[in-house]
């Protein structure tokens, strides 16, 4: 078993720390959004922290903060990192953790004066969820260098559009961050911006920790998971119209209910998914019935069905089944539906090799081992058009998520700690 | 077989006439609503046509208009009528059409310089629809005298309270209808509103003619059917609480999805309503899932559940099994449903001898002869409180209402007025 120290809880203890002003854009909970003052206060709190683990820290022209740890030559870096963004509300782990054990991994490197024979970058990704413009990873795509410069005309619910917000997170510099020592690259600017993208091979790997935001781990009593790879996930927009009328004087037989038929079809979608009993999952989370009043029969109903896996192949399954039966309830009681695919994301595979050694230090750290997909997106995602990716999860409380009850075990922490630093050595020996 | 001429074509065209501005508030589409310009010009307009028909006509305390026709004998009168307001984008028949075809019936006595052995009044409603103020039949429950004193402290959406609403009108009057010869027996205003009730025995029965709003009679290829009653009506509001949660982490098993069960409990309403095969009818009109979002898992879903049927013990026990199944699939399910009993309206039969003197009518004009309940709530409902009610509901096509393409073939309006005038003839011989 790997020895670790009090890493895991000090990693928690800051994700507590940023849970609040001035870390928190909101004045109650906390909301952290990409490019603002509590985004600029948290990546100067996170320097800090970097510096005494015994990195550099820089700004990239997208505004993520990179500590680097050099190794015993000059090589393609090891880049661990997650997001420092939040959603509204938001809980304190879903991102800053694994940042936090980054950080944690090259301190206890530091302590022990080691360095691997490759560089290690930990890097704090400013825009993962997505919750300030409407776009989500700009930050992640960016690096990864597979961001299309088009995707920068964006502007957030005031107006403000990328480019003046990075002008203005630029210009808050030297009075928030004086001392920190945080150096930008260029000065941040549209014009800049893709120049944050890393040149093909010049990273040896992705490692990215995150809380599981399910709770698939805790059913199974794991404080950790190697997670195989992110879902293929697909998304539709179905309306089904039937015929409004008055809900007394339209007898059962002759209505052609719009809702009646949806709701058949949201049970097929669970039907459906239910049945392959594997990492298949459908869900209807918005649902529209009109004209929406309690003495009316709903002529016209739209909802979501979101439909995500493992791999394409059983995903594209499950979709076209649930599709043909909404088809076929939709024939039988006489209503029209139509389906829209508004969203088709491939699955993005962790790479097999890097799965291995997560797996190898899991059972070193003396924890049992365990593979699961990500059914949700992460920054990893993006990375893996770069390099070879790989991601541990941390079981969290409830499986709780995007929430403020958001809780993660220091104990958890500690060992997801373990594993990490068991992966380093792991990578370096096979680089020896 | 009565002989009749072109009165129900005449009821139908002047149903068209009142569709257009300025009898409507809205510049495109039909709305009239209680209290309105529109109101007062359509009001005017019929107070011509009740003076053309050999009426004396007045305005009630409500604002009802009412037409009067005397008989051989003071004696209490018969009251012939259906409502003038209208919902949003309304059709044209939905009231009106019952108001012509009671003018229609005097007019063809007036013409035959016959009179009955009892007065015959004809009301024009203001308010059955209560899509102005939040109430519905304000005025037939102020003429029935059952409307409290604390009902008339409503306002509009607009913040115009009832009684600047009646002072309004009032004022419209001299510039509306300077020539209609209409009289207001009081100045109208809310210290006069009750005023409009009529004394327990001063009435002989009421009649009332509507467009079905229903399929029955089109499917059956018949013109027109006598009403047994107004439906019993029950309405809840349904909350279901689950487990909001991330639509790509959380497994199907570990699921406690609110609107899977919802959609299990709307198709259980309809399976208990469909096995009834009768007139019980219920409907889930209304389905809100929160949080509403495509990638969540709904947590919390809110609707409402209206269950009708012609008496009130089978309306009860299908309320009952449907509330019982809703209990059973939340148990079932890991998630809590509560239901609350919001809206109950018992049965408002109609009386047996009008509804004998109406088949009779019915057989005479030489068509089959059809009972039916009405799932719609009506002016008659408020009346029986006063006196005993007959209700013809005359074919409109598709069984559509509330709705610009309502439509009522003149030769059915002309049944309709056949009917009419058969029962009248009857009530006189009853009363012979």
């Amino acid at each position: 078993m790997t020895t670790h120290g009090p890493g895991g809880a000090r990693a928690v203890a800051r994700c507590d720390a940023l849970g609040l002003a001035p870390y928190s854009d909101a004045a109650d909970g906390l909301y952290r959004a990409y490019l603002t003052p509590a985004h600029r206060a948290a990546l100067d709190r996170t320097g800090a922290w970097m510096v005494e683990a015994g990195m550099t820290v820089r700004l990239d022209p997208a505004a993520n903060l990179i500590g680097r740890y050099e190794g015993t030559a000059e090589a393609p870096a090891l880049l661990i990192g997650s997001h420092i963004d939040s959603v509204r509300d938001a809980g304190r782990y879903d991102g800053p953790l694994g940042l936090m054990l980054g950080i944690e991994c090259v301190a206890a490197l530091a302590e022990q004066g080691r360095r691997m024979p490759f560089p290690i970058e930990v890097i704090a990704f400013g825009d993962e969820e997505g919750s300030r413009f409407p776009a989500a990873m700009l930050t992640s795509r960016a690096v990864a260098g597979t961001l299309p410069l088009a995707a920068l005309a964006i502007a957030d619910a005031e107006g403000v559009d990328l480019g003046d917000a990075l002008r203005m997170f630029d210009a808050s510099h030297e009075s928030l961050c004086g001392g920190s020592g945080i150096a930008s690259q260029w000065p941040l600017g549209i014009g800049n911006y893709l120049a944050a993208a890393r040149a093909p091979g010049s990273t040896l790997a992705y490692l990215e920790a995150h809380i599981e935001q399910g709770p698939v781990l805790e059913a199974a009593g794991l404080a950790v998971g190697t997670v195989t790879g992110i879902a293929a996930q697909r998304r539709y927009a179905v309306v089904v119209t039937g015929t409004a009328g008055h809900a007394g004087t339209i007898s059962m037989p002759l209505r052609r209910d719009a809702l009646a038929a949806a709701a058949e079809m949201v049970l097929a979608a669970e039907r459906i998914a239910r049945a392959a009993a594997s990492d298949l999952v459908a869900t209807v989370g918005r649902l529209e019935a009109l004209p929406g009043a309690a003495n009316v029969i709903p002529g016209r109903v739209a909802f979501t069905l979101d439909v995500r896996a493992g791999d394409a192949p059983r995903r594209d399954a499950a979709a076209a089944a649930i599709l043909a039966e909404i088809h076929a309830i939709a024939a039988r009681r006489g209503v029209v539906a139509t389906a829209d695919r508004v969203h088709d994301l491939p699955p993005s595979p962790c790479d097999p090799g890097l799965m291995d050694l997560l797996d190898a230090a899991t059972q070193a750290a003396g924890q049992p081992v365990r593979r699961l997909v990500s059914g949700a997106g992460h920054d990893a995602m993006a990375m893996a058009s770069l390099c070879p990716t790989a991601m541990l999860f941390v079981r969290c409380a409830g499986g709780v998520s995007h929430n403020p009850a958001e809780a993660v075990d220091p104990a958890d922490a500690d060992i997801a700690l373990a594993v990490m630093r068991g992966f380093i050595d792991r990578l370096g020996e096979t680089l020896a």
